[in-house]
């Protein structure tokens, strides 16, 4: 391995044979209330603008829509290219397409870039109408819920009664998680992966120097930094410090060992000496090039407040609405969502009777193994969901509902 | 728990019914040659200044001498007070002191703050001779090497031949391996405490991320900001990152869960919300009034470069001159140096017939465990201590060294 060789590990793939090809990102305003969009913070949003892709097509019965929720840093844009120069897919190109695991031969795949985001949906980068101006700190926190009450509004807008599937990994696996619990009814089955019911406190911990990073930086500005300089700095150091998350110890020593970038000794100096320091300045310095800091703040804090237990008293009272089947995903390396937590979700939701399938895939890659090729979770998914999707057509009844309110 | 009592967590204990009292620190600047004293980046230094503590006496044999090495962020001021009225004593105090591990009753016991520190020892803060004013970024690269060379001196200038024991946890685990290494025959034992050979590449990662940060303040300013503002929030960045990776996820879910700081629901803005973030906060905040930014760049630079196989081939190789017995004690809970780390470093001495006595401590403190009181260390410590010198008394040999010459 040359130096250089170890910045072209592509965050997201090249598209392959089976890729899905062009594909579009869309945006949808949806027509509110007068009181607008609501929030759990307290707060209202005047209007909403959701940005989304589709692939595949809805069929009569409606029933083979599957929603793709994203984590921290994702969007949209889940499979294919946006151009035919492209040189990277969508994120998760290697599980989305013609004959993949989420077959848009089959299925009927959306994905929505979240509330809060900067990736065509609103959030802190957005015009606030009642100033002409970029939201900034303005821009009310938003919460995993609101993320999936918007994502709601989407899912009926396209005309969707009962999604055959949500799926998503990290973040994304919250989300999902609270569809499950929000909207019992409308959701068959919850592919959770690489996720938990909330984060650790080690993971808080990590969210928080992040933030902490980009307020340090005198270009955050207060979040008023829009058309200015922005806080470069500090979001890369954040973006450095998730990254070391993402990966494993056995993976970094794998990857990088003790090798030095572009030279035979140690430069005796503050300059680049090892790989690892290159690969992680390379990382955060791309990430500034794509991602708000603002954003990063709104959403690693809905991250943070989420806790599917919120209000219900443990995680087994959370569930007990839950209609949905399950498949729960965890890799051994992963130590930012590690396999305890998989297990204490696959637990409450087996003491609620809910049907479980949980599967702990053995990889070197960390955090980052639900974005990779993988063949046991591309089987795993597959094969969940034809048996779901024959449960659904069977007129399979779901779970019979507790009489525990559910939230909504 | 209140959230204010989280913040009282001491750093170092309360002195004890068996602390050592009253110590002083004393400085020490030997007469160099012309040259100064080199260093292995193949810079000089024109004089160089150790900060040292010592406490009890000497014996005639001059046999019962042990230096205890200390951490990125310790200092000569092991045990003991320094006025009686310090609510904390040195950061060892738990272990060092009259019928203690390294009981100063029977034990000659010496600390000396690192080259490079700002503890007292000449660092960055220092003043250069050539300017007139503190060295900044001017100061030359220090390794652990350099660190061990000065501290010969030290061991040279208070007439003791042959330690009975080099101690060191963390980083100071890498002084006293490179101790036993480099000068095999001035040292009858080793104990290498939560350490390892190098760091990991996960640990240089979390490195290069702290110094980035500090780097980044804009009050750094290119390491030239004595007597103006210093870097407070990168070098509080830094001391965040460590500290996470000090503690283990375990423990932090014990210590803070998901509880909140002094407020019963979220704060919906970027305040504090949880106790691990204020604990964090309180952590940086208190460093950065007790440490110099450039003395972190330049130690924990210190320790990315730190192998000890750098030049031998192999971890066996690097330890083929050795004389010493060793104790190594590794901690269940230690991601920072994880126990297979120590395993490494087992098995190579064990390929050189090193006498070793290896220990795996269940804790679940984390990193931070070798500080904390632990009796299992404590009486490994004293058992070892005692078994160590009565082979010296016995005139054992040590190990005959092999016909390889040693670094010197």
């Amino acid at each position: 391995m040359t130096g250089n060789e170890i910045h072209d590990v592509p965050e997201y793939f090249a598209p392959d044979e089976q890729s899905i090809g062009l594909v579009v990102t869309q945006t949808w305003t949806p027509d509110l209330p007068p009181e607008g969009f609501p929030l759990e913070g307290g707060r209202r949003l005047p209007s909403i603008t959701l940005a989304y892709e589709t692939y595949g097509k809805l069929n009569e019965a409606r029933d083979n829509a599957i929603l793709i929720v994203h984590a921290l840093s994702g969007d949209a844009h889940v499979a294919g290219i946006h151009s035919p120069t492209d040189r990277k897919a969508g994120w998760w190109d290697v599980m989305v397409g013609p004959g993949k695991s989420y077959d848009t031969d089959k299925y009927f795949v959306i994905c929505s870039n979240i509330l809060g985001g900067c990736k065509g949906s609103i959030g802190p980068s957005s015009i606030n109408p009642e100033t002409g101006e970029p939201y900034g700190l303005d821009f009310p926190m938003v919460t995993i819920g609101d993320m999936v009450r918007a994502q709601r509004l989407l899912v009926d807008y396209l005309g969707i009664e009962r999604l055959l599937a949500i799926t998503g990994g990290s973040m994304g696996g919250f989300q999902a998680l609270e569809w499950a619990v929000r909207f019992p009814d409308r959701v068959a089955s919850v592919h959770a992966i690489a996720t938990a019911a909330r984060l650790s406190t080690q993971a808080i911990a990590f969210d928080e120097v992040g933030r902490q990073a980009i307020m340090a930086d005198p270009d955050w500005a207060g979040g008023n930094y829009y058309g200015k300089s922005t806080p470069k700095a500090g979001l890369a150091i954040a973006r450095m410090i998730g990254h070391i998350t993402y990966l494993s110890d056995e993976q970094m020593h794998a990857k990088f060992g003790r090798r030095l970038q572009d030279r035979e000794t140690f430069s005796y100096d503050f300059k680049t000496d090892f790989q690892v320091e290159s690969y992680l300045k390379y990382q955060g310095d791309a990430f500034v090039h794509r991602f708000d800091a603002n954003s990063y703040l709104y959403i690693s804090k809905a991250m943070d407040y989420f806790d599917l237990a919120n209000g219900c008293g443990s995680l087994i009272e959370a569930f007990e609405g839950v209609q949905a089947e399950f498949l729960v995903v965890s890799f051994t390396s992963d130590w930012l969502f590690p396999t305890y937590q998989s297990k204490e979700m696959v637990r409450a939701l087996q003491a609620n009777g809910v049907p479980t399938t949980f599967l702990e895939i053995p990889s070197t890659y960390g955090h980052d193994s639900f974005l990779l090729p993988n063949e046991r979770l591309a089987n795993a998914v597959t094969d969940f969901l034809a048996h779901v999707q024959q449960h659904v057509r069977q007129g399979h009844p779901g779970r019979p509902v507790s009489g525990r309110e559910v939230r909504a």
